[in-house]
């Protein structure tokens, strides 16, 4: 399993994020997934290659073709990040509204 | 708001990742952010700018103790994206079973 870090850099660049979009629809070609992207080769090969260290990716070669699809434990992970995040965060607002709360309730019984 | 790019930028290093999980307990002076981190200070300042140019933190100053807040904003892009993600993939594995299913059905009336 790829580290967080190298999962969330996976993340960090068009390219890249274009290319796990479009393996989200299904595996493609690497010529496939180069097409749509004004790059020289060499370059985009050093995106997959930062997506395949992240966990993002991995493919398989059939003749001259080489084919990659997306492996959708880098993304489990990334949103279980964050969603732990999340968690926290939200808890605290919900103690921030308690605290509030009693707040208001202290001044309605002060007004009383 | 930051682009997506800084975004996950800011993720894909463990201080940053951190800060923003300590921040998710609320918000809290630099000096206590840095304090858990075996780092020269201009170092961990970097990262909070990495964070800042992610849209991840803000921070003021009051006297001379400069709190830093997280900004939620930049999570909800992230998981964002990362949720569209993975309603495509999820809508691909669902016309595969659909696919498989149909060809599950063709080959019991074969058999018949």
């Amino acid at each position: 399993m790829a580290n967080l870090d190298s999962i969330f850099h996976g993340l960090a660049d068009p390219t890249r994020r274009a290319v796990i979009a479009q393996l989200a629809r299904g595996p493609a070609a690497v010529s496939e997934l180069a097409a749509p992207h004004r790059m020289a080769l060499p370059s985009f090969l050093k995106h997959l290659k930062v997506l395949e260290a992240g966990g993002w990716i991995e493919s398989g070669k059939a003749g001259r073709i080489r084919t990659c699809r997306l492996r959708p434990e880098a993304a489990k992970a990334a949103e279980d990040w964050l969603g732990r995040q999340r968690s926290l965060w939200e808890a605290r607002l919900d103690r921030l509204d308690s605290f509030l709360e009693t707040l208001n309730d202290i001044g309605e019984t002060d007004d009383a």
